[in-house]
Protein backbone atom coordinates (compact mmCIF):
# COMPACT_ATOMS: atom_id res chain seq x y z
CA UNK A 1 0.00 0.00 0.00
CA UNK A 2 1.77 3.32 -1.01
CA UNK A 3 1.96 6.42 1.37
CA UNK A 4 1.08 8.69 -0.88
CA UNK A 5 -1.22 6.77 -3.61
CA UNK A 6 -4.83 6.62 -4.26
CA UNK A 7 -7.45 6.43 -1.21
CA UNK A 8 -11.05 5.96 -1.32
CA UNK A 9 -13.06 7.03 1.67
CA UNK A 10 -17.03 5.64 0.97
CA UNK A 11 -20.31 6.13 3.29
CA UNK A 12 -23.32 4.24 3.46
CA UNK A 13 -26.00 6.87 4.19
CA UNK A 14 -29.78 5.09 5.24
CA UNK A 15 -31.27 4.16 8.19
CA UNK A 16 -30.80 1.72 10.81
CA UNK A 17 -27.16 0.54 8.85
CA UNK A 18 -24.94 0.97 11.55
CA UNK A 19 -24.65 -3.37 11.57
CA UNK A 20 -24.58 -3.36 8.13
CA UNK A 21 -22.26 -5.81 6.27
CA UNK A 22 -21.21 -3.74 3.33
CA UNK A 23 -18.34 -1.61 4.88
CA UNK A 24 -16.42 -4.79 5.88
CA UNK A 25 -17.18 -6.62 2.87
CA UNK A 26 -15.50 -3.54 0.66
CA UNK A 27 -12.61 -2.81 3.21
CA UNK A 28 -11.73 -6.54 3.72
CA UNK A 29 -11.73 -6.81 -0.37
CA UNK A 30 -9.94 -3.59 -0.73
CA UNK A 31 -6.81 -5.04 1.53
CA UNK A 32 -6.30 -7.96 -0.63
CA UNK A 33 -6.14 -6.02 -3.56
CA UNK A 34 -3.69 -3.39 -1.99
CA UNK A 35 -5.74 -0.08 -1.66
CA UNK A 36 -6.14 2.08 0.90
CA UNK A 37 -10.04 2.16 1.98
CA UNK A 38 -12.33 3.34 4.73
CA UNK A 39 -15.88 2.60 4.56
CA UNK A 40 -18.44 4.23 7.34
CA UNK A 41 -21.84 3.79 8.00
CA UNK A 42 -23.93 7.02 7.80
CA UNK A 43 -26.63 6.16 9.74
CA UNK A 44 -29.68 8.27 10.03
CA UNK A 45 -31.45 6.93 12.76
CA UNK A 46 -28.50 7.12 14.97
CA UNK A 47 -27.58 10.67 13.58
CA UNK A 48 -31.09 11.44 13.99
CA UNK A 49 -31.61 12.92 10.20
CA UNK A 50 -34.53 12.77 7.87
CA UNK A 51 -33.74 11.17 4.83
CA UNK A 52 -34.48 14.94 3.08
CA UNK A 53 -31.24 15.65 4.19
CA UNK A 54 -29.59 13.28 2.07
CA UNK A 55 -28.43 15.94 -0.18
CA UNK A 56 -26.59 18.09 3.29
CA UNK A 57 -25.08 15.12 3.41
CA UNK A 58 -23.62 14.08 0.11
CA UNK A 59 -22.46 18.13 -0.20
CA UNK A 60 -20.53 17.15 3.16
CA UNK A 61 -19.24 13.94 1.77
CA UNK A 62 -17.98 16.02 -0.96
CA UNK A 63 -16.29 18.68 0.81
CA UNK A 64 -14.39 16.18 3.45
CA UNK A 65 -13.02 14.20 0.56
CA UNK A 66 -15.37 11.11 0.50
CA UNK A 67 -15.05 8.95 -3.10
CA UNK A 68 -18.67 7.77 -3.15
CA UNK A 69 -20.61 6.31 -1.05
CA UNK A 70 -23.97 3.59 -1.03
CA UNK A 71 -27.27 5.03 -0.76
CA UNK A 72 -30.11 2.66 0.94
CA UNK A 73 -33.45 3.53 2.29
CA UNK A 74 -35.25 5.75 2.49
CA UNK A 75 -32.54 7.81 0.15
CA UNK A 76 -32.67 5.81 -3.00
CA UNK A 77 -35.35 7.81 -4.69
CA UNK A 78 -34.48 11.13 -2.78
CA UNK A 79 -31.00 11.44 -3.62
CA UNK A 80 -32.06 11.45 -7.47
CA UNK A 81 -32.54 15.31 -7.32
CA UNK A 82 -29.13 15.79 -5.44
CA UNK A 83 -27.50 13.99 -8.65
CA UNK A 84 -25.39 15.64 -11.37
CA UNK A 85 -25.46 12.52 -13.97
CA UNK A 86 -27.42 9.38 -13.44
CA UNK A 87 -26.98 6.01 -15.44
CA UNK A 88 -29.24 5.15 -17.61
CA UNK A 89 -29.96 2.15 -15.89
CA UNK A 90 -30.33 3.83 -12.41
CA UNK A 91 -32.20 6.22 -14.47
CA UNK A 92 -34.83 4.13 -16.01
CA UNK A 93 -35.06 2.31 -12.49
CA UNK A 94 -36.05 5.82 -10.69
CA UNK A 95 -33.27 4.69 -7.78
CA UNK A 96 -29.66 4.76 -7.00
CA UNK A 97 -27.66 3.16 -4.43
CA UNK A 98 -24.31 3.73 -5.55
CA UNK A 99 -23.05 7.46 -6.00
CA UNK A 100 -19.62 8.35 -7.37
CA UNK A 101 -17.98 12.06 -6.50
CA UNK A 102 -15.85 13.14 -9.49
CA UNK A 103 -14.08 15.91 -9.74
CA UNK A 104 -16.83 17.36 -7.28
CA UNK A 105 -20.32 15.86 -9.62
CA UNK A 106 -22.06 13.37 -8.21
CA UNK A 107 -22.57 10.57 -10.37
CA UNK A 108 -25.54 8.04 -9.51
CA UNK A 109 -25.52 4.57 -10.44
CA UNK A 110 -27.94 1.75 -9.33
CA UNK A 111 -25.90 -1.54 -8.64
CA UNK A 112 -29.11 -3.25 -6.82
CA UNK A 113 -30.36 -4.73 -9.70
CA UNK A 114 -26.76 -5.55 -11.17
CA UNK A 115 -25.85 -7.29 -8.34
CA UNK A 116 -29.02 -9.32 -8.74
CA UNK A 117 -28.17 -10.28 -12.27
CA UNK A 118 -24.92 -10.98 -11.31
CA UNK A 119 -26.30 -13.19 -8.47
CA UNK A 120 -28.39 -15.12 -10.89
CA UNK A 121 -25.39 -15.91 -13.52
CA UNK A 122 -23.35 -16.72 -10.38
CA UNK A 123 -25.97 -18.75 -8.04
CA UNK A 124 -27.99 -20.50 -10.92
CA UNK A 125 -25.73 -20.90 -13.90
CA UNK A 126 -27.76 -21.99 -16.94
CA UNK A 127 -31.42 -21.41 -14.53
CA UNK A 128 -34.33 -20.34 -17.49
CA UNK A 129 -35.48 -17.49 -16.88
CA UNK A 130 -38.03 -16.91 -19.53
CA UNK A 131 -40.68 -17.05 -17.12
CA UNK A 132 -40.91 -16.04 -13.27
CA UNK A 133 -42.66 -15.17 -10.98
CA UNK A 134 -41.69 -12.67 -8.22
CA UNK A 135 -43.37 -11.78 -4.84
CA UNK A 136 -43.06 -8.47 -3.26
CA UNK A 137 -42.31 -5.21 -5.43
CA UNK A 138 -40.65 -2.74 -3.18
CA UNK A 139 -37.46 -1.32 -3.39
CA UNK A 140 -35.72 -4.29 -3.56
CA UNK A 141 -38.45 -6.02 -5.24
CA UNK A 142 -38.32 -3.45 -8.11
CA UNK A 143 -34.60 -3.89 -8.48
CA UNK A 144 -34.92 -8.01 -8.98
CA UNK A 145 -37.66 -7.53 -11.54
CA UNK A 146 -35.82 -4.69 -13.87
CA UNK A 147 -32.52 -7.27 -13.22
CA UNK A 148 -34.64 -10.23 -14.81
CA UNK A 149 -36.22 -8.67 -17.60
CA UNK A 150 -32.64 -6.96 -18.32
CA UNK A 151 -31.59 -10.74 -18.09
CA UNK A 152 -34.16 -11.88 -21.03
CA UNK A 153 -37.58 -12.90 -18.89
CA UNK A 154 -40.23 -12.99 -21.45
CA UNK A 155 -43.42 -13.42 -18.44
CA UNK A 156 -42.91 -11.49 -15.09
CA UNK A 157 -45.83 -11.82 -12.96
CA UNK A 158 -45.49 -9.43 -9.99
CA UNK A 159 -47.54 -10.53 -7.01
CA UNK A 160 -47.90 -8.06 -3.94
CA UNK A 161 -50.22 -7.65 -0.96
CA UNK A 162 -51.33 -4.46 -2.32
CA UNK A 163 -52.39 -5.50 -5.81
CA UNK A 164 -52.53 -1.46 -6.66
CA UNK A 165 -48.62 -1.53 -6.25
CA UNK A 166 -47.90 -4.21 -8.12
CA UNK A 167 -49.68 -3.55 -11.08
CA UNK A 168 -48.33 0.05 -11.12
CA UNK A 169 -44.74 -1.73 -11.06
CA UNK A 170 -46.03 -3.55 -13.83
CA UNK A 171 -47.23 -0.68 -15.97
CA UNK A 172 -43.56 0.79 -15.46
CA UNK A 173 -41.91 -2.28 -16.54
CA UNK A 174 -43.73 -2.55 -19.34
CA UNK A 175 -43.17 1.02 -20.61
CA UNK A 176 -39.45 0.24 -20.53
CA UNK A 177 -39.63 -3.36 -22.28
CA UNK A 178 -42.60 -3.39 -24.10
CA UNK A 179 -41.96 -6.85 -25.71
CA UNK A 180 -42.51 -8.54 -22.56
CA UNK A 181 -45.74 -9.90 -21.14
CA UNK A 182 -45.76 -8.27 -17.37
CA UNK A 183 -48.32 -9.00 -15.56
CA UNK A 184 -49.39 -8.28 -11.76
CA UNK A 185 -51.96 -9.88 -9.12
CA UNK A 186 -51.88 -10.68 -5.15
CA UNK A 187 -49.69 -14.05 -3.48
CA UNK A 188 -53.52 -15.54 -3.67
CA UNK A 189 -52.59 -15.92 -7.17
CA UNK A 190 -49.76 -18.30 -6.52
CA UNK A 191 -51.59 -21.26 -7.19
CA UNK A 192 -52.62 -20.24 -10.68
CA UNK A 193 -49.51 -18.78 -11.87
CA UNK A 194 -46.42 -21.01 -9.85
CA UNK A 195 -46.95 -23.93 -11.71
CA UNK A 196 -46.34 -23.33 -15.40
CA UNK A 197 -42.77 -20.54 -14.26
CA UNK A 198 -39.35 -21.48 -14.49
CA UNK A 199 -38.39 -20.09 -10.99
CA UNK A 200 -39.56 -17.99 -8.23
CA UNK A 201 -37.99 -15.02 -6.21
CA UNK A 202 -39.20 -13.70 -3.06
CA UNK A 203 -39.10 -10.22 -2.67
CA UNK A 204 -40.68 -9.35 0.84
CA UNK A 205 -39.30 -9.04 4.27
CA UNK A 206 -40.67 -12.30 5.56
CA UNK A 207 -38.50 -14.91 6.47
CA UNK A 208 -35.92 -11.91 8.21
CA UNK A 209 -35.01 -12.59 11.77
CA UNK A 210 -37.46 -9.56 12.79
CA UNK A 211 -40.12 -10.96 10.16
CA UNK A 212 -40.10 -15.17 10.70
CA UNK A 213 -41.81 -17.51 8.26
CA UNK A 214 -42.31 -18.12 5.00
CA UNK A 215 -44.94 -16.34 2.49
CA UNK A 216 -45.10 -19.23 0.13
CA UNK A 217 -46.14 -22.68 0.46
CA UNK A 218 -44.10 -24.75 -0.43
CA UNK A 219 -46.23 -27.40 -2.18
CA UNK A 220 -46.75 -25.28 -5.22
CA UNK A 221 -42.85 -25.35 -5.69
CA UNK A 222 -41.97 -28.24 -7.73
CA UNK A 223 -37.93 -29.25 -8.20
CA UNK A 224 -37.84 -28.80 -11.73
CA UNK A 225 -38.15 -24.99 -10.70
CA UNK A 226 -35.37 -22.69 -9.43
CA UNK A 227 -36.06 -20.06 -5.87
CA UNK A 228 -34.60 -16.97 -5.20
CA UNK A 229 -34.37 -15.20 -2.62
CA UNK A 230 -33.27 -11.91 -1.52
CA UNK A 231 -33.41 -12.23 2.42
CA UNK A 232 -29.83 -12.97 3.39
CA UNK A 233 -30.92 -12.50 7.53
CA UNK A 234 -30.52 -15.20 8.10
CA UNK A 235 -29.43 -16.47 4.87
CA UNK A 236 -30.86 -19.67 5.25
CA UNK A 237 -34.38 -18.90 5.37
CA UNK A 238 -37.34 -21.06 5.43
CA UNK A 239 -37.93 -20.82 2.05
CA UNK A 240 -34.40 -21.46 0.71
CA UNK A 241 -34.41 -24.67 3.04
CA UNK A 242 -37.60 -25.57 2.38
CA UNK A 243 -37.31 -25.40 -1.53
CA UNK A 244 -33.95 -27.15 -1.06
CA UNK A 245 -35.38 -29.77 0.63
CA UNK A 246 -38.13 -29.93 -2.49
CA UNK A 247 -35.01 -30.66 -4.81
CA UNK A 248 -35.25 -26.96 -5.82
CA UNK A 249 -32.65 -25.14 -7.29
CA UNK A 250 -31.92 -21.90 -5.16
CA UNK A 251 -30.26 -19.00 -4.60
CA UNK A 252 -29.64 -17.23 -1.09
CA UNK A 253 -30.29 -13.55 -0.63
CA UNK A 254 -26.09 -13.48 0.45
CA UNK A 255 -25.26 -13.68 -3.15
CA UNK A 256 -27.31 -10.45 -3.95
CA UNK A 257 -26.31 -8.62 -0.77
CA UNK A 258 -22.51 -9.43 -2.13
CA UNK A 259 -23.65 -8.81 -5.51
CA UNK A 260 -24.12 -5.01 -5.01
CA UNK A 261 -21.05 -4.51 -2.65
CA UNK A 262 -19.27 -6.23 -5.86
CA UNK A 263 -20.13 -4.11 -8.54
CA UNK A 264 -20.43 -1.00 -6.09
CA UNK A 265 -16.43 -1.62 -5.33
CA UNK A 266 -15.96 -1.96 -9.18
CA UNK A 267 -17.35 1.37 -9.88
CA UNK A 268 -15.27 3.10 -6.74
CA UNK A 269 -12.06 1.68 -7.47
CA UNK A 270 -12.52 0.82 -11.20
CA UNK A 271 -10.75 -3.00 -10.31
CA UNK A 272 -13.18 -5.67 -10.64
CA UNK A 273 -13.27 -7.80 -7.16
CA UNK A 274 -13.14 -11.29 -6.56
CA UNK A 275 -16.69 -12.02 -6.08
CA UNK A 276 -16.29 -15.69 -4.88
CA UNK A 277 -13.71 -13.79 -2.50
CA UNK A 278 -16.32 -11.46 -0.78
CA UNK A 279 -19.11 -14.36 -0.84
CA UNK A 280 -16.64 -16.51 1.38
CA UNK A 281 -16.00 -13.17 3.36
CA UNK A 282 -19.58 -12.60 3.53
CA UNK A 283 -20.32 -15.90 4.78
CA UNK A 284 -17.65 -15.74 7.85
CA UNK A 285 -18.97 -12.02 8.67
CA UNK A 286 -22.49 -13.83 9.24
CA UNK A 287 -21.04 -16.58 10.83
CA UNK A 288 -19.71 -14.38 13.45
CA UNK A 289 -22.60 -13.03 14.12
CA UNK A 290 -22.56 -10.07 12.59
CA UNK B 1 -4.93 -5.38 8.78
CA UNK B 2 -7.89 -6.30 9.63
CA UNK B 3 -11.20 -6.30 7.72
CA UNK B 4 -13.43 -5.31 10.59
CA UNK B 5 -10.96 -3.58 12.89
CA UNK B 6 -10.62 0.17 14.22
CA UNK B 7 -9.94 2.25 11.50
CA UNK B 8 -9.25 5.71 11.41
CA UNK B 9 -10.47 9.19 9.19
CA UNK B 10 -8.35 11.62 9.86
CA UNK B 11 -8.58 15.44 8.46
CA UNK B 12 -6.32 18.52 8.33
CA UNK B 13 -8.41 21.57 8.17
CA UNK B 14 -6.79 24.56 7.20
CA UNK B 15 -6.36 27.33 3.96
CA UNK B 16 -4.02 26.38 1.75
CA UNK B 17 -3.29 23.16 2.78
CA UNK B 18 -3.71 20.89 0.05
CA UNK B 19 0.03 20.09 -0.55
CA UNK B 20 0.57 19.12 3.17
CA UNK B 21 3.58 16.93 3.98
CA UNK B 22 0.96 15.76 7.11
CA UNK B 23 -1.53 13.42 5.75
CA UNK B 24 1.07 11.26 3.76
CA UNK B 25 3.05 11.62 7.23
CA UNK B 26 0.33 9.98 8.78
CA UNK B 27 -0.50 7.06 6.02
CA UNK B 28 2.71 5.74 5.68
CA UNK B 29 3.48 5.52 9.73
CA UNK B 30 -0.25 3.93 9.87
CA UNK B 31 0.66 1.40 6.95
CA UNK B 32 3.71 0.48 9.36
CA UNK B 33 1.83 -0.04 12.28
CA UNK B 34 -0.76 -2.54 10.45
CA UNK B 35 -3.82 0.83 11.12
CA UNK B 36 -6.45 0.86 8.24
CA UNK B 37 -6.16 4.70 8.30
CA UNK B 38 -6.67 7.98 5.83
CA UNK B 39 -5.86 11.29 6.36
CA UNK B 40 -7.64 13.84 3.81
CA UNK B 41 -6.60 17.69 3.41
CA UNK B 42 -9.88 19.37 3.95
CA UNK B 43 -8.53 22.81 2.27
CA UNK B 44 -10.59 26.32 3.47
CA UNK B 45 -8.85 27.92 0.09
CA UNK B 46 -10.35 25.11 -2.27
CA UNK B 47 -14.15 24.88 -0.42
CA UNK B 48 -14.15 28.98 -0.48
CA UNK B 49 -15.07 28.70 2.81
CA UNK B 50 -13.96 30.84 5.98
CA UNK B 51 -11.80 30.24 8.89
CA UNK B 52 -15.55 30.71 11.01
CA UNK B 53 -16.91 27.50 9.34
CA UNK B 54 -14.42 25.31 11.60
CA UNK B 55 -17.40 24.31 13.87
CA UNK B 56 -19.60 23.52 10.57
CA UNK B 57 -17.02 21.52 9.46
CA UNK B 58 -15.99 19.77 12.67
CA UNK B 59 -19.73 18.84 13.29
CA UNK B 60 -19.70 17.32 9.60
CA UNK B 61 -16.26 15.06 10.09
CA UNK B 62 -18.46 13.59 13.46
CA UNK B 63 -21.35 13.09 11.60
CA UNK B 64 -19.58 10.96 8.92
CA UNK B 65 -17.61 8.98 10.76
CA UNK B 66 -13.99 11.01 10.94
CA UNK B 67 -11.80 10.12 14.26
CA UNK B 68 -9.97 13.25 14.26
CA UNK B 69 -8.63 15.94 12.60
CA UNK B 70 -5.81 18.63 12.83
CA UNK B 71 -6.24 21.91 12.58
CA UNK B 72 -4.02 25.14 11.17
CA UNK B 73 -4.00 28.19 10.00
CA UNK B 74 -6.22 30.23 10.59
CA UNK B 75 -8.71 27.76 12.82
CA UNK B 76 -6.69 27.23 15.71
CA UNK B 77 -7.67 29.99 18.02
CA UNK B 78 -11.26 29.86 16.31
CA UNK B 79 -11.62 26.11 17.13
CA UNK B 80 -11.92 26.34 20.88
CA UNK B 81 -15.51 27.93 20.84
CA UNK B 82 -16.57 24.68 19.53
CA UNK B 83 -14.61 22.16 21.26
CA UNK B 84 -16.10 20.11 24.60
CA UNK B 85 -12.72 19.71 25.98
CA UNK B 86 -9.55 21.30 25.84
CA UNK B 87 -6.10 19.96 27.54
CA UNK B 88 -4.29 22.54 30.22
CA UNK B 89 -1.82 23.09 27.86
CA UNK B 90 -3.69 23.65 24.77
CA UNK B 91 -6.18 25.87 26.83
CA UNK B 92 -2.75 28.06 28.25
CA UNK B 93 -1.31 28.18 25.17
CA UNK B 94 -4.94 29.39 23.77
CA UNK B 95 -4.24 27.46 20.40
CA UNK B 96 -5.61 23.91 19.65
CA UNK B 97 -4.06 22.31 16.70
CA UNK B 98 -5.19 18.35 17.20
CA UNK B 99 -9.25 17.77 18.17
CA UNK B 100 -10.20 14.19 18.70
CA UNK B 101 -13.79 12.99 18.17
CA UNK B 102 -15.01 10.61 21.15
CA UNK B 103 -18.52 9.46 21.74
CA UNK B 104 -19.17 12.51 19.62
CA UNK B 105 -17.36 14.71 21.72
CA UNK B 106 -14.71 17.27 20.61
CA UNK B 107 -11.21 17.02 22.25
CA UNK B 108 -9.07 19.91 21.49
CA UNK B 109 -4.93 19.42 22.04
CA UNK B 110 -1.95 20.84 20.81
CA UNK B 111 1.07 19.18 19.65
CA UNK B 112 2.68 21.57 18.25
CA UNK B 113 4.76 22.62 21.33
CA UNK B 114 5.12 18.84 22.49
CA UNK B 115 6.31 18.25 18.98
CA UNK B 116 8.64 21.04 18.62
CA UNK B 117 9.93 20.01 22.73
CA UNK B 118 10.64 16.11 21.03
CA UNK B 119 12.26 18.03 18.10
CA UNK B 120 14.43 19.60 20.69
CA UNK B 121 15.24 16.74 22.77
CA UNK B 122 15.42 14.34 19.85
CA UNK B 123 17.79 16.48 17.62
CA UNK B 124 19.69 18.80 20.04
CA UNK B 125 19.72 16.34 23.13
CA UNK B 126 21.70 18.11 25.82
CA UNK B 127 21.67 21.19 24.47
CA UNK B 128 21.33 23.64 27.22
CA UNK B 129 18.18 25.60 27.38
CA UNK B 130 18.66 27.85 30.61
CA UNK B 131 18.73 30.80 28.14
CA UNK B 132 17.63 31.08 24.67
CA UNK B 133 16.53 33.97 22.67
CA UNK B 134 13.91 33.91 20.27
CA UNK B 135 13.11 35.63 16.89
CA UNK B 136 9.31 35.64 15.81
CA UNK B 137 6.24 34.99 18.23
CA UNK B 138 3.59 34.39 15.76
CA UNK B 139 1.23 31.61 16.18
CA UNK B 140 4.10 29.05 15.43
CA UNK B 141 5.99 31.15 17.55
CA UNK B 142 3.66 30.78 20.22
CA UNK B 143 4.06 27.28 20.61
CA UNK B 144 7.83 27.28 20.57
CA UNK B 145 8.30 29.56 23.24
CA UNK B 146 5.69 27.40 25.53
CA UNK B 147 7.51 24.44 24.77
CA UNK B 148 11.11 26.69 25.58
CA UNK B 149 9.23 27.14 29.01
CA UNK B 150 8.28 23.64 29.25
CA UNK B 151 11.00 22.03 28.79
CA UNK B 152 12.77 24.69 31.50
CA UNK B 153 14.09 27.72 30.11
CA UNK B 154 14.95 30.49 33.07
CA UNK B 155 15.34 32.94 30.57
CA UNK B 156 13.24 33.73 27.43
CA UNK B 157 13.89 36.77 25.24
CA UNK B 158 11.33 37.29 22.74
CA UNK B 159 12.05 39.27 19.58
CA UNK B 160 9.52 40.23 17.13
CA UNK B 161 9.55 42.97 14.45
CA UNK B 162 6.16 44.41 16.33
CA UNK B 163 7.48 45.17 19.43
CA UNK B 164 4.26 45.29 21.24
CA UNK B 165 3.23 41.83 20.17
CA UNK B 166 6.55 40.50 22.06
CA UNK B 167 5.85 42.46 25.01
CA UNK B 168 2.10 40.66 25.02
CA UNK B 169 3.61 37.08 24.70
CA UNK B 170 6.13 37.82 27.22
CA UNK B 171 3.48 39.03 29.79
CA UNK B 172 1.20 36.26 28.64
CA UNK B 173 3.99 33.92 29.06
CA UNK B 174 5.17 35.26 32.52
CA UNK B 175 1.52 34.95 34.02
CA UNK B 176 1.99 30.99 32.90
CA UNK B 177 5.34 30.77 33.96
CA UNK B 178 5.56 33.29 36.51
CA UNK B 179 9.44 32.09 37.94
CA UNK B 180 11.24 32.82 34.47
CA UNK B 181 12.52 35.63 33.40
CA UNK B 182 10.99 36.67 30.17
CA UNK B 183 11.59 39.88 28.46
CA UNK B 184 10.68 41.09 25.04
CA UNK B 185 12.16 43.74 22.32
CA UNK B 186 12.99 43.61 18.41
CA UNK B 187 15.51 42.31 16.18
CA UNK B 188 17.67 45.07 16.54
CA UNK B 189 17.92 44.11 20.26
CA UNK B 190 19.92 40.89 19.08
CA UNK B 191 23.50 42.21 19.15
CA UNK B 192 22.80 42.68 22.74
CA UNK B 193 21.22 39.49 23.87
CA UNK B 194 22.39 36.84 21.60
CA UNK B 195 25.39 36.88 23.07
CA UNK B 196 25.04 35.47 26.29
CA UNK B 197 22.03 32.56 25.64
CA UNK B 198 22.84 28.95 24.79
CA UNK B 199 21.14 29.23 21.76
CA UNK B 200 18.75 30.95 19.45
CA UNK B 201 14.85 29.89 18.28
CA UNK B 202 13.92 31.30 14.51
CA UNK B 203 9.72 31.51 14.23
CA UNK B 204 9.42 33.77 11.64
CA UNK B 205 8.64 33.46 8.06
CA UNK B 206 12.19 34.61 6.83
CA UNK B 207 14.23 31.68 4.79
CA UNK B 208 10.81 30.20 3.40
CA UNK B 209 10.75 29.32 -0.26
CA UNK B 210 8.25 32.27 -0.07
CA UNK B 211 10.11 34.20 1.63
CA UNK B 212 14.09 33.72 0.78
CA UNK B 213 16.72 35.42 2.79
CA UNK B 214 18.06 35.36 6.66
CA UNK B 215 16.98 37.08 9.72
CA UNK B 216 19.69 36.53 11.78
CA UNK B 217 23.57 38.09 11.30
CA UNK B 218 25.48 34.80 11.70
CA UNK B 219 28.29 37.05 13.00
CA UNK B 220 26.56 37.37 16.28
CA UNK B 221 26.47 33.67 16.53
CA UNK B 222 29.33 32.06 18.32
CA UNK B 223 30.03 27.99 17.80
CA UNK B 224 29.30 27.29 21.63
CA UNK B 225 25.68 28.09 20.87
CA UNK B 226 22.95 26.15 19.04
CA UNK B 227 20.45 26.99 16.54
CA UNK B 228 17.05 25.96 15.91
CA UNK B 229 14.62 27.00 13.11
CA UNK B 230 10.77 26.55 12.18
CA UNK B 231 11.00 26.78 8.51
CA UNK B 232 11.09 23.50 7.13
CA UNK B 233 10.34 24.45 3.34
CA UNK B 234 13.28 24.11 2.72
CA UNK B 235 14.84 22.09 4.85
CA UNK B 236 18.01 23.56 4.98
CA UNK B 237 17.43 27.11 5.44
CA UNK B 238 20.18 29.66 4.68
CA UNK B 239 20.02 30.29 8.50
CA UNK B 240 21.15 26.45 9.31
CA UNK B 241 23.69 26.17 6.46
CA UNK B 242 25.08 29.69 7.76
CA UNK B 243 25.17 28.25 11.56
CA UNK B 244 26.28 24.80 10.82
CA UNK B 245 29.20 26.66 8.98
CA UNK B 246 29.97 28.59 12.24
CA UNK B 247 30.15 25.32 13.89
CA UNK B 248 26.85 25.70 15.45
CA UNK B 249 24.68 22.81 16.92
CA UNK B 250 21.39 22.94 14.60
CA UNK B 251 17.89 21.70 14.63
CA UNK B 252 15.98 22.34 11.48
CA UNK B 253 12.41 22.74 10.83
CA UNK B 254 11.78 18.83 10.05
CA UNK B 255 11.75 18.04 13.47
CA UNK B 256 9.16 20.23 14.35
CA UNK B 257 7.06 19.61 11.42
CA UNK B 258 7.37 15.80 12.09
CA UNK B 259 7.26 16.34 16.09
CA UNK B 260 3.65 17.76 15.78
CA UNK B 261 2.83 14.89 13.37
CA UNK B 262 4.21 12.24 16.04
CA UNK B 263 2.78 13.16 18.95
CA UNK B 264 -0.93 13.77 16.92
CA UNK B 265 -0.91 9.88 15.82
CA UNK B 266 -0.15 9.14 19.54
CA UNK B 267 -3.41 10.70 20.33
CA UNK B 268 -5.28 9.65 16.93
CA UNK B 269 -4.18 6.22 17.62
CA UNK B 270 -3.22 5.68 21.24
CA UNK B 271 0.44 4.28 19.47
CA UNK B 272 3.66 5.28 19.93
CA UNK B 273 5.08 6.13 16.31
CA UNK B 274 8.35 5.47 15.56
CA UNK B 275 9.68 9.46 15.29
CA UNK B 276 13.16 8.18 13.55
CA UNK B 277 11.19 6.66 10.51
CA UNK B 278 8.78 9.55 10.19
CA UNK B 279 10.99 11.96 10.27
CA UNK B 280 12.97 9.78 7.41
CA UNK B 281 9.73 9.59 5.39
CA UNK B 282 9.68 13.26 5.72
CA UNK B 283 13.18 13.97 4.28
CA UNK B 284 12.20 10.95 1.27
CA UNK B 285 8.55 13.53 0.40
CA UNK B 286 10.76 16.86 0.71
CA UNK B 287 13.15 15.42 -1.84
CA UNK B 288 10.67 14.16 -4.08
CA UNK B 289 9.24 17.82 -4.21
CA UNK B 290 6.38 17.28 -2.25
Amino acid sequence: MSGTGESFIVGLIGEGITASLTPPMHEREADQQGLRYIYRPIDLTTLGRPGTDVGALLRACRDLGFNAFNVTHPCKQLVLAELDEVSDDAARLGAVNTVLIRDGRFLGHNTDFSGFGGALAGGLPDAALDSVVQLGVGGAGAAVAYALLKAGTGALTLLDLDPLRAAERAAALSGLFPDRRITSGTPADLPSVLPGADGLVHATPVGMHSHPGIAVDLQLLSPSQWVADVVYRPVETELIRGARAMGCRVLDGGRMAVGQAVDAFELITGIRPDAERMLAHFHELIDQGR
